[in-house]
């Protein structure tokens, strides 16, 4: 996660810890109601931004993914509208249109073009928008300048709370700071899984550059979480970088490593947090993969053992059933060598090249029972490390997801 | 699944269906006692046997498997030897001594070259397998004609019931019979996943043809099945051919096709008993993928759908939450076009041209409530199809999952 620890983190953090940007949200009356409920929210920028993003791979990408990619691909925005309680995915024809009336009904109101205001909603796949309620509701979101506590809880969905984090640093003799909020919960999933997450910076940033700096900051934390292993149709990951802060733009070299370490520190608290809230989870899982033969196996093989439902099973009952992590690795097409294998939970030792040690399952047991269980896999056939976090898989996980719609 | 459907079912079948098997077991006390609980087995042929097998593809694959996938490759066997109650997996070197010394002991009773005798076992993995009760057994199993009954008991671990099939048919003016006995529960994957399946024939086939029609039988049952995605060390599923029956050997034509049909229709039936017994399941899922612009994206397509945890939680409570389905098949990597998929629930069209049909989720609840849930997802890219089977995740997975071991 970078070399140079140059950055501060920031308590609270979120959307408007950034100079410039304003945010603010209503409930419009797309999830279901209850009390205190948000569920649509505006983000802007009160100058042009460089915008940088990720996507979902999902082959069905919901209406507004369409509508946003095409903005980050051109580089430049000025705000964002949000909405939860309907992904607008699998909606056809009306759904483009719909998410292109969002990017105009902000637009209209913050008095930018269309063009510049990106798209993103979750919730349920395959209903209409309400766009009544979304006209309506538009019209009365109020823009504040401390609006990321208001804009962090209109995102989220089956999160039990908001996720805001962020951070601050020194480039070239300014002070810039990073925020960002995030939503989770369940379909989390390397490759971006129902995930949003937006991140602003007063940060000067070229925006060539500032997609290097996503792409490796999210590769090293939303790519590395799971929490079931279906990724979406909407999953979205934008930065906005405005250049409030004044100093000058960042085109990478030693600047650009201290922007890319705070800004993958502010990720990866993002999606900790995420995984931690895990629809029904109780306990993270943490799996470090060591000795592996390339990057991409070390990912691949962390990866698994974190998505595995007997892992993670294994894992809520406190079950040290250490065989079903090397079968996840041995079936996440990561080169090994079974006779030479490490793994150990905690500091126990439990497999030494490849055999059991004798008498681990039972010292293994009181460290499973511990509210973060860390399995640490070596592989001894290459140089290559990744860390990949997830979540117990709980009887409350099936119960929620039963009857979701409905 | 061939055209000509020229065999018949034969109920119960088994493993001593065919002519010149026999089959003993005993509880040798590696399982947990229980009433009525057997643990070890032995299956013989009376002669030497064409032999044919598909082995687990995880790296961690169990000593066992070693073991039997050299005499698979030399094509001929005799025997097989196989434990429930510990897989044998990540066990070191002694493992592997201990899969030959299985083999040396079953060869020893049988007074045939122990490198004649396939090995498998099945259960908990990482623990070392207790050779003094297996030798014991070993001595004390009584070789019966019609031993099927108890060899399929004494296979299972976690399935509720033993699983058997039998076909049979002519071949050259000669009755020839199918038979055979699975175990699976969890860990029921694509590419195979914790699942024994031990099929005898008397027909006489070609060693090299028998391996052809295996993994033509094997894609288009086991491979397309899952209960939830990991995929074992131990996966085994052989064919021992020892031509009791008198037939002219079938090296492929018109009675290859013939044998094939019913070899495949042996494997599917046991393929679909094994995930009907999911760990904690309730209902079966079956999916058609249609109109997919390969074989290999239907297939994708298909799995994706009866693997993911959100559409298996989404039918155990009988939620037409069908949006799940799609999002499923976007990340399988198959290829689609959002504006032209349709997807249906039993006959209920719920997806029309990548848009939700008005009404129909209200009108496929009653379809979602059913015991065995079809989705039909018609992709309109292409002409390839491709059918997947799967069951809903339900509490009681996560229960019995969360405490297998301890």
């Amino acid at each position: 996660m970078g070399s140079a620890k140059q950055y501060r983190p920031v308590a609270g953090g979120g959307v408007t810890l950034a100079a410039g940007f304003t945010a603010g949200a209503v409930y419009a009356g797309i999830k279901t109601p209850g009390p205190d409920k948000l569920d649509l929210a505006i983000l802007a920028s009160d100058r042009p931004a460089a915008v940088a993003g990720i996507f979902t791979t999902n082959a069905f990408c919901a209406a507004p993914v369409v509508v946003s990619r095409a903005i980050v691909a051109a580089g430049r925005a000025r705000a964002i509208i949000v909405n939860a309680g309907n992904a607008n995915a699998c909606t056809g024809e009306q759904g483009l249109l719909d998410a292109r009336e969002m990017a105009s009904l902000a637009g209209g109101k913050l008095d930018v073009d269309q063009t510049e205001v990106l798209v993103a909603s979750t919730g349920v796949i395959g209903v209409p928008l309400p766009m009544d309620l979304i006209r309506d509701g538009a019209a009365s979101i109020e823009m504040k300048a401390a609006g990321a506590a208001e804009f962090s809880r209109a995102i989220i969905t089956t999160d039990t709370h908001p996720k805001s984090a962020g951070a601050e640093l020194e480039l070239g003799g300014k002070t810039v700071r990073i925020g960002g909020s995030a939503k989770g919960a369940g379909m989390i999933h390397p490759n971006m899984a129902t995930l949003l997450a937006f991140v602003t910076t007063d940060a000067a940033v070229d925006p060539g550059f500032l997609q290097t700096a996503l792409s490796r900051a999210g590769g090293d934390s939303f790519n590395m979480i799971t929490v079931d292993g279906d990724t979406s149709t909407n999953d979205t990951l934008v930065v906005l970088a405005n250049g409030a802060a004044g100093n000058p733009v960042v085109t990478g070299g030693q600047d650009g490593e201290k922007f890319t370490a705070a800004l993958t520190y502010v990720c990866g608290e993002l999606a900790k947090a995420i995984v931690a809230d895990g629809e029904g989870a109780t306990k993270l899982i943490r799996v470090d993969v060591r000795g592996a033969a390339s990057d991409a196996d070390a990912r691949a093989a962390a990866r698994s053992v974190v998505r595995s439902p007997l892992v993670k099973s294994a894992v809520y009952g406190s079950d040290p059933n250490w065989g079903r992590v090397l079968c996840a690795i041995g079936y996440s097409g990561a080169q090994v060598d079974p006779m030479a294998v490490d793994l150990f939970v905690g500091s126990v030792q439990l497999v030494k090249a490849g055999a059991p040690v004798p008498g681990s399952r039972e010292e293994a047991e009181p460290v499973m029972k511990e509210q973060e269980v860390n399995f640490v896999a070596d592989l001894h056939v290459g140089e290559s490390g990744a860390t990949a976090w997830g979540c117990d898989l709980t009887e409350a996980y099936v119960v929620e997801n039963s009857a979701y719609t409905t």
